[in-house]
């Protein structure tokens, strides 16, 4: 629709109308058809990980958050450990998770502007035999900051422990590559690379893990091996499915198909961030994050306070020129988020740097 | 879209077109504009139930399922004790919930067939003090029967005990008046009797009762109190909503206004009812239920065993002239069901008996 504003956000954000349009259908969620498209759904998000040979797609009803829930009660047993490792508020929140779930959890920090350490991880389970599990959040989207998969994934998998992926804000853009990085859970939510629309979260799991976890969970909405199960037998959902926002997702993932897949996706999203970037820069901004740490799914940006800019007539401003860009997320530093996901491209970045400097010459004259 | 077919199903269901181009919009779900349509939401569905001075809503991401077990995990505390009015499914489906989540639960029971009685309830209030809750199913839709609410009700507010209503496939069109009925909790979805598209349920629930249930829930994401308080807050969601599921309802819920609300919408459902127990009986099929204790949301009907009728062929027929019925749900009969409910009317049912009738000829001949 013409009025929907350009969303600079890190989801829901900006889909395509064809994406949108696949929400016109009424759909019964027991008849063959459906459960055709949530096979076709279920085998997409297998491969867009390359976890076909490896892994099964868990769909769950909910936002993002449901997801983390589900597989942290269904998949670390009440008598395991589980490590976070912490460098935002999406790591504390598995924390906060698995601490009010009564499961024995640990944190390992690291400030907000810091990636995670391999070795240090390594060395924290060296010193505990008794951690099952380690948690990490692969892009952080509290800065934007892209943690070392592939190295923690070693690491961990090294010392014989669990990997738990939080890939919410990076998956089907940044390479996941399940057959060659061992991650026994990857989790994500349709709302975010993927371009579809919110009300869907997704585990993709080593059926071994699912199969050792049937009984952990104390939650039946969030036991994702009974879920599974489900799938697996008769290929329809345990409890109604959103079905529009199913329809919506497997849109979205035939469109990443054409697009030219993940790494197509990563080459456009680099492109809207890369011209953000330098755009922003020109007009006197500086990113919070040090650049070799930075993914290119949502920016950080300070909020210069030299130059009397609050973040609400910023954003109001923007607004009212059809953008919405984002609070930040950080305890300390005053900054504002730029989403770079989407259906968005360069030229829509060339608009909101136009925006931005409207924004600027009329704020700054007040 | 065209290409819809009729569902005769409790939900999903056939919904208006109106409610699904309400999403062909993106939304920023920390935006103004969206901030006031959950607020828009969050009115409407306190006046569905003459809930305005009396009750708070409180939607959460998911499906009906999601809605209950967050229901008993925030107001039932770990030292209550619930007991669950068992005619069906949907009430196992709660005892189920409480005795994985370790909550203490009983519960009572009475054939598939047969209404819950008061009397009996008043009973078991009596003899065991330490019930703190009672938990009803208004409409239970594994066969369509009517539980007597208000007699239920009065009972368990006699009683001193707080009263947990799932009230999912009533909800929007047979009567709840919660200022007359004292009801502590109702409980309901976005895609049944509302006719909006699943993704969404949500809770009417006495703000004394929500105060009273801070920190019982071991579930971040089933914490309705939180929940609670986020919109109380700051106006916005805790963790992403289905902000198009959102916009469908809250266009769902415009229609309803203009149609006469619940009760207009009940006299609907009943016609779409009486018409098809007239043509179905004259077609030779029998209601499972007594027609007195029958609600006009969905009717079972036996599946008649002389004249080699199954299921399945006649599903797939029906489905190849463009309806889509629904199995049963019972443990004994064999049965199938037809929801009543959805943006249909007279003349979809009327249509739905001539497919009948042309699949009774087809199947019958063969
Ligand atoms: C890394 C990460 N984890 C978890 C979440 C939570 O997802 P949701 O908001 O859908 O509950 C988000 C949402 O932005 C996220 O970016
Ligand atoms: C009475 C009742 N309770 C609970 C549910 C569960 O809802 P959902 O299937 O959305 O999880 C249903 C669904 O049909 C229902 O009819």
């Amino acid at each position: 629709m013409s009025d929907s504003p350009i969303l600079l956000t890190p989801g829901p954000l900006t889909t395509a109308i064809e994406t949108r349009r696949a929400m016109l259908r009424d759909w019964g969620s027991r008849d063959p058809a459906f459960i055709a498209l949530t096979a076709e759904l279920r085998a997409r998000l297998l491969r867009v990980a390359n976890g076909q040979g490896t892994h099964a797609a868990v769909p769950l009803q909910g936002s993002g958050t449901f997801i983390v829930e589900a597989a942290i009660a269904t998949l670390v047993p009440p008598a395991g450990k589980m490590l976070v490792l912490v460098n935002g508020a999406y790591g504390e929140r598995m924390v906060n998770i698995a601490r009010r779930m009564g499961r024995n959890v640990e944190a390992l920090r690291w400030p907000e502007d810091r990636p995670v350490e391999p070795a240090r991880v390594a060395e924290a389970l060296r010193t505990d035999p008794g951690i099952t599990h380690v948690a990490l959040v692969h892009c952080e989207t509290t800065t934007g900051i892209l943690n070392p998969l592939a190295d923690v994934a070693a690491e961990v998998a090294g010392a014989g422990r669990a990997l738990l992926l939080d890939a919410m804000s990076s998956f089907g853009a940044l390479p996941i590559d399940l057959a060659a990085v061992p991650v026994a859970a990857v989790l994500a939510s349709s709302n975010k690379c993927l371009e579809g629309v919110p009300g869907l979260g997704f585990a993709l799991v080593r059926p071994d893990v699912l199969e050792a976890a049937a009984g952990n969970s104390s939650s039946l909405s969030f036991d994702l091996h009974a879920q599974w199960r489900g799938f697996e037998g008769d290929g329809q959902w345990r409890f109604t499915p959103p079905v529009q926002v199913v329809a919506a997702l497997v849109e979205a993932m035939r469109a990443l198909e054409a697009e030219g897949g993940p790494t197509a996706r990563h080459a456009r999203y680099q492109d809207n961030f890369d011209t953000l970037l330098v755009g922003m820069r020109r007009m006197g901004f500086t990113l919070f994050l040090d650049q070799a740490v930075q993914a290119p799914i949502i920016a950080t940006f300070h909020l210069p306070d030299d130059r009397g800019l609050a973040f609400r007539p910023f954003y109001d401003a923007l607004a009212a020129r059809g953008f919405l860009i984002y609070p930040g997320k950080l305890t300390q530093a005053e900054t504002f988020r730029i989403g770079c996901i989407g259906a968005l491209h360069r030229r829509d970045f060339e608009r909101l740097l136009q925006a931005v400097s409207e924004t600027l010459a009329v704020l700054e004259a007040a």
